[in-house]
């Protein structure tokens, strides 16, 4: 795809994936990291170079073979990268040293966002490792705050939660003779983080964002999108798109956030390349963060980046050595292959305690069904595959259900996973509250309701959530079910009810089936060419024996 | 995540993206097949041997050095591989020699196929290569036939379609040598395939079925899923499933079909190993085919296969060689990479004419979407991803247009794509069915239909198409719009028109983005915020001001 030769610093599994994406554009990629790493494994070529992404000489013999250089992580060295840029001009380096330099140095990183107004977590520089400086920053930040190395750090290696003054020490211990910054403790509820892609025309671009679960300050699961409101994912996303264009030079940049429970973010980190929060992108991207990162260094082209449709969610599992067995973790990659949706990475790393090994991805049409799906993985359920619940039929009575039954009746016949319950309006509104605000969350993709008299049910409903909901207008003892129609119909503009026929809830399940689209529509098709097929028989029938027997056959 | 070592038979694009699979799941792999072929390409390991798939001896060498051996292509020597397969006991070959030895000679496989009672085109065995054996033939299966080759034969090399006796000699000199069998021409309107997973246990299973387009005997282009009834989709994926449960052994089968006018199916062809078909499945399914197959031949889970979500569609693009420049190909696939949904896969391969060099998927969520873009990338169009609508806005009259103004100003506003037109039932009967019939084809996902007095125009479309519609009663200048209502409400039992409020084309667009669902969910949560603050702001003015003040600046 592209004559240029692509020199890549570092070979572990950021390496491996970019150079799995750069296989498939034949786009010549040339390593420099120890013999047989990951990145090596999977291409074969006698041009790799065994030696250091941290060794100046390395990086020289590297930079004299390719025409474009690119780092899978930044802990290189920078001033070696500005001297071959100088010494080759026609290389090209993305992300620029420059980039590199301001974001390895993570209190450095952390000016830069501050004079480019970009909201962070207050820090302050650790002049001297001592107990009598960390005790005044402990007096100005309060406790808990961070303690962290400038460089060097990463998977939490580099971090230490300062609880108290009594903690001080064991901090300074712990991360001995680097050279710190603190910060204040950012109350977060959750983390999130979105890739951007900064093309040379310094252009950015947005994957979807993400939250990030941690433990032990490594990433476990990330979930796409983030289980957070739309106005914080489009905060987030601004935020992130805003914070990559403050750098010089192009590439793939990861994004950390902090969403705070008043619903500020604030920027936690960067990573000037690709991003464990963004492995998701692999399966529910079309375009993966790889080929992202591959297409802005070499200048081809980058379309607008999403899911594979709109209707895609995923969760990234981590696959981390055993602590105990070597190898046991294979187990969790064994259950992923047996879920629909579930795939595989592993990096080509000997397996030892923590290591990142690989990771699993998980896709489905509703994160709720990605959820499932993981507790089957982790263990924590037995079930695979269990079906989550697309539609939801309810009604304000038992007394309704007689003429609900059709709904589910056709939801059974479509092969349609659906739940069925009483949630009435009147008696049950708190019920019913928790119901229309939890059904998106919960997988649901539409709701039938059924009500009669002053039916009030359908209306609430759709006040109270985004999908679309179906009334069935339940006819009463009087007035002939015209009662629920109009309190179901004439809904005020700004929240719709999809009204169906009175009593006619086989209308509102082939709706429904309808709004669920996809494979379902194929079924509608026959069922529509079968519905035809039965007044073709009638109609045959009654012109073969002729009216007159046909009523009489009627009657029988 | 296995243990086994597993060889493979050829190191074509095929056994490249089988060896892409295995990198991923840190499966070991020996390629046999010339040195640097595309698969060795992507797998840095010494064990590759250099030679045939060929050759007796380079087979039994791969043997010994694997625990499982696999295919990418069946024009091996099946003799060998009974020989090593009682040589070394414990070595297992998937798919079995046996398959391979009755598929690599189309006409055994044919009689097997009819042995099992599987439709196929009326084949005979030509038994001399004469112009008297084929002039015999010809008067029995009448002109167009099928002169083949029974070996040694794809992407067309080896077929001739004899369109009349004086083609005899030009058909012989062309397949010269070769043992033939002559088939019937079927006379198809469409070309499918399916790929199909059996596993060790003997249980199939099915990737979805596809379109495919051949030029000069090569596939050009493939459509998944194909463009065909859901009928003829279902009876296809029946005859795949049915014929490649009758071979021996497992792993993934790609089987060809024809599709006649009558919608009857024929089995054309088998591969017996991962096909040109399943490219798409890189991009549209988690699972690829060429995952699928090895998890097949190792013995990994395999859970039910199929597209990411539910509505994904896609069409692979394969990019041959140019006729003239080598090199110019790339040029298509400079325009796949500015497509959104686009991606590009090289084999490695130097250009020749005609070779399959590699391949384009594009995916989207809709088939009609898909069209455009490979319309982009072919230079048929010149606008790259051109916005597909996605509901349609219909009214009988342009005395309706007032009304539904509403619903376009709310697709506008939440940046829905979508068209609008009058539709009339009662003038316009033909535009209407034609209009309904074709909806889903081109890709819209809900119509909003509005009509006044005997309101026909929902009920009707409804009718005819399987896609959710929305109901706009439009209030006449007599009964308030009472008429409209029933007559867009009260529909029979089979039919659902989603009805909204008299005049209420608010709703029905804020209904038609509740369907669309996926990112327009976020939307609408945004919008019900929003339409909650405004009510808040006036109760805090009401409270403020007082109500006799609030109701004199409601005058103003």
């Amino acid at each position: 795809m592209d004559s240029k030769v692509l020199g890549i610093l570092g070979g572990g599994q950021l390496g491996r994936m970019l150079v799995e994406e750069a296989n498939r554009l034949n786009i010549k990629t040339i390593i420099l990291d120890a013999e047989n790493s990951p990145a090596k494994q999977i291409s074969n070529s006698t041009e790799h170079l065994t030696g250091s992404f941290k060794s100046s000489e390395d990086i020289e013999l590297l930079a004299s073979k390719c025409d474009v250089l690119t780092i899978e992580i930044e802990h290189v060295d920078v001033a070696t990268l500005e001297k071959v840029s100088e010494k080759y001009p026609n290389l090209q380096i993305h992300p620029s040293p420059k980039t590199i330099g301001l974001i390895k140095d993570k209190y450095l990183q952390k000016l830069h966002l501050i004079d480019h107004g970009i909201k962070v977590a207050d820090s302050l520089e650790v002049k001297e490792n001592t107990n009598a400086a960390l005790t005044t920053i402990g007096d100005q930040f309060q406790y808990p705050f961070l303690l962290k190395s400038r460089t060097e750090a990463y998977d939490g290696r580099g971090n230490f939660v300062v609880h108290d003054e009594s903690e001080i020490d064991e901090a300074l211990k712990f991360l001995n003779n680097r050279p710190l910054y603190a910060e204040r403790f950012a109350p977060f509820v959750k983390e999130l983080a979105v890739m951007i892609i900064k093309e040379q025309d310094g252009s950015v671009k947005s994957f979807p964002v993400v939250e990030t679960i941690h433990k032990d300050n490594i990433c476990d699961t990330c979930f796409a999108p983030a289980r957070v409101s739309q106005r914080e994912l489009d905060n987030s996303k601004s935020l992130a798109l805003k914070t990559a264009a403050t750098f010089p030079g192009c590439g793939i940049f990861g994004v950390e956030m902090f969403l705070l429970a008043d619903g500020q973010v604030l920027v936690n980190e960067i990573a000037p390349r690709p991003h464990n929060s963004g492995h998701y992108t692999i399966d529910a991207c079309v375009v993966s963060q790889f080929e992202a990162h591959l297409r802005a260094v070499l200048g081809l082209p980058i379309p607008e980046l999403g899911f594979v449709t709109d209707n895609t969610a995923a969760i990234m599992l981590n696959v981390l050595g055993d602590n105990e067995v070597a190898g046991k973790e294979l187990q969790l990659c064994e259950r992923a292959l047996e879920v629909e949706g579930g795939s595989v990475y592993l990096y080509g790393k000997e397996s030892k305690p923590k290591r990142k090994l690989g990771h699993i991805n998980i896709v489905s049409d509703s994160m709720a069904s990605c959820e499932n799906k993981l507790k089957y993985i982790t263990g924590e359920s037995d079930k695979v595959d269990e079906k989550i619940a697309k539609v939801g039929v309810i009604m304000g009575s038992d007394s309704d259900l007689p003429v609900m039954k059709a709904a589910c009746d056709i939801l059974t016949s479509f092969a349609v996973p659906f739940e069925v319950t009483i949630v009435s309006a009147h008696r049950t509104p708190e019920r019913m509250f928790e119901y229309a605000k939890s059904a998106n969350k919960r997988g649901l993709k539409t709701i039938i309701a059924g009500a009669g008299g002053a039916a009030h049910l359908p209306g609430m409903v759709a006040a109270m959530t985004v999908l679309p909901v179906i009334g069935v207008p339940v006819k009463g003892s009087v007035l002939d079910g015209v009662d629920s129609v109009h309190s179901i119909l004439q809904m005020p503009r700004g929240v719709p009810v999809a009204t169906v026929a009175i009593n006619n809830s086989t209308n509102a399940g082939l709706l429904a089936v309808r709004i669920l689209g996809g494979e379902y529509l194929g079924k509608m098709e026959k069922f529509m060419e079968q519905q035809e097929q039965e007044v073709l028989v009638k109609a045959e029938k009654l012109e073969t024996i002729g009216y007159e027997e046909y009523l009489t056959s009627m009657k029988k």
